[in-house]
């Protein structure tokens, strides 16, 4: 029989899969474990969203059109004009999940062989969509040190070959909470534009932006409407993950002609989706701005705790809803696992993503995780204190 | 600024495609169509699938687990088990649509450059799916002069070479109507077995199977569990296409490994679209019965008006709801367009699918049509009516 194909079983299996067991076999032991792991928030969806679905009132669940509903993609359309961007609804195409707008983007722009350049650490699944649509990842290392800031442009520069088709990135930075300045993107603007290369820009958690910050978005670059294509997603703004609404946003005609037909072989984006989405966005400010100051509140309470932990490293991120923690020890997944496996506070432990997952050159960030503060801020509070004890009694038995 | 890839520029635009802004504009000059050529049922979604949906309660419309909820892979694997096929839940992984089925499975299972045999005429979308993951169509011919039937062992051995890794089946077949004896599928089983190559069977219209015909499954042959993956889906069985819901269903674990990779990358199936579908289930065979019937009545009004036209060739297909018309035109596409550009009859006009773009090997099928048969059946003897006035006026312009 035939082997599956290469490009799958070159794909890695995440940390947090190999962790997932060890978490189930805590939990039947009756130990509590504190999801610091996972991205899915516990923010009530709006009831707009709610309401809409329950009114339904179709006799049939049919197919809508392979670009999503027209007037949804009125109301996004409207919702980018708000940030100062101008996407008519012809330049958005609804999609499922921003996933299906990663991997249908990569599809549409490269061939096999290709190749993308992408920060790192980076958010894992794009290699997964990498590796599925045949394409080279080719990494630039961020580093807690600067804040997980962009290089500049000679490192860039540096990484170009004839292979290259597109710059990706993920702003506000899903794992590292970066948020890039104005000047970070024009320089990246001015690569793409140099190289003709496309702009890939996962904006996802464009609303969650802190400290009064300006977010500064690939749709307000200038000179490079045709380089730039736009990740978005419904899931984490409005606390909707599993509607699976999402859209690629783009006005270079050509890519969003052959995304389309793509978009038409798998004939329409979920219909229920479209309804929650486009009611949710009635939801606006009201709900927005009070999910946006928890989130500050909750990092703020996050940041505080780890940097009183000894020996951890934490930088303050700026937007999404994610840090990168350095912590003291030589292997965090090993540690991640004995949380699970060996140790307990109080019949209570943690669970973190190891950021060894969000790296692409083998032996980076090997003493980081990821912790996701999609938590309460008192559930924080404790599942920090747990950290704390753990790495004490961690490295207590190592020395 | 770099081209789109070149595997986005192969994919040609369908027929359908290209006829849609002649139907748009027929419309605005109120002109009434009748679309034969999609296969949106016009059926009732079950209420027990509404129901589930409006009385929802839950606070967060959250991630789901990534291979589908447990509960409705068991309610699926009961599903199989009634219709005498053992696949447990673990077998079972839940799809956004059969169309994510069938792209991720050419992904897991084939690199690019490698090969699939697939019948033509066949679902055009597969050619997309295809060329999205780089693997070429080895078309194998079927004809309407033997009713579609698939051809002998020696058709399909002449065709295998060392990069073919699957042989790709529509039971019954969209958009040829025609259902597959066991005997046939018997005998490609012997073939993917000889040779350690993949079986693919998209069984989404397993459940309008007519005359008393016994659906012969993939799922139902014997020594080929290492080699079969089916491609399911709620979308057709409970007219429920918005919901986008389908299953990939294999014993290969090889291949459910390496298919959830690419699940887990996209994160979840949509969440209201499952709760939709395990409650459509409830509906069991009191829906499903009639709904058989009805296009099967459908089906015997089709083929029985378009058997009265000139000229016109049919067969009699036992299952799906579509039926290939070979017309007595030159070139069915430019008939198509006409009827819906330059012919109206009593303010009404037909459009079809010209069949030309279920064909991969060039010049095949051009005087063909596919018809859908979703219409109610006093709608398909006009529709029909319509179409015999067009070929006269088309043919007598012609001559």
């Amino acid at each position: 029989m035939k082997d599956i194909s290469d490009r799958i079983q070159e794909i890695p299996l995440s940390p947090i899969r190999k962790l997932t067991p060890l978490a189930d076999e805590a939990k039947s032991r009756g130990i509590k474990v504190y999801h610091l792991n996972i991205g899915q928030p516990d923010i009530h969806t709006p009831e707009e969203g709610m309401d809409a679905m329950r009114k339904i009132d179709r006799k049939v669940l049919e197919y809508s059109p392979s670009q999503g509903f027209l007037s949804l993609r009125q109301r996004i359309s409207e919702y980018y004009a708000d940030f100062g961007m101008k996407y008519s609804p012809d330049e958005i195409i609804v999609t499922t999940g921003a996933s299906e707008a990663v991997l249908f983007s990569f599809i549409t722009c490269m061939d096999p062989g290709d190749e993308i350049i992408t920060t790192e650490p980076t958010y894992a699944n794009y290699l997964s969509f990498a590796a599925a649509a045949g394409v080279k990842v080719v990494p630039i290392t961020t580093s807690i040190d600067n804040g997980f800031a962009l290089p500049p442009a000679e490192r860039f520069e540096e990484l170009i070959t004839d292979r290259t088709r597109a710059i990706l990135i993920c702003n506000p930075n899903n794992p590292s909470g970066s948020l890039y300045s104005r000047e970070e993107m024009e320089m990246l603007a001015e690569i793409v534009k140099r190289h003709g290369i496309f702009l890939f820009a996962d904006e996802v958690y464009r609303e969650f932006v802190y400290d009064g910050m300006d977010f500064f978005s690939a749709g307000h670059l200038e000179g490079v409407d045709e380089n730039v294509v736009i990740f978005d997603s419904m899931s984490k703004r409005f606390s909707e993950c599993g509607i699976r609404i999402g859209a690629v946003i783009t006005k270079n005609k050509a890519v969003a002609e052959g995304f389309l037909k793509l978009a038409q072989a798998r004939l329409s984006p979920p219909l229920i989706g479209q309804i929650v989405a486009e009611a949710s966005f009635s939801a606006g400010h009201a709900y927005l701005d009070p999910i946006a100051k928890e989130y500050r509140h909750r990092r703020n309470v996050l940041v505080e705790c780890l940097q009183n932990i000894p020996g951890i490293k934490v930088i303050r991120p700026q937007g999404a809803f994610y840090v990168i923690a350095s912590l003291p020890v030589e292997n965090a997944e090993d540690f991640c696992s004995w949380c699970l496996s060996d140790f307990s506070d109080n019949g209570e432990t943690v669970m973190m993503a190891p950021a060894s997952g969000f790296y692409i050159t083998p032996g980076l960030g090997l003493s980081e995780v990821r912790i996701a503060y999609v938590l309460n801020a008192a559930d924080l509070q404790r599942a920090t204190a747990i950290l704390g004890k753990a790495l004490q009694q961690y490295n207590s038995t190592r020395c």
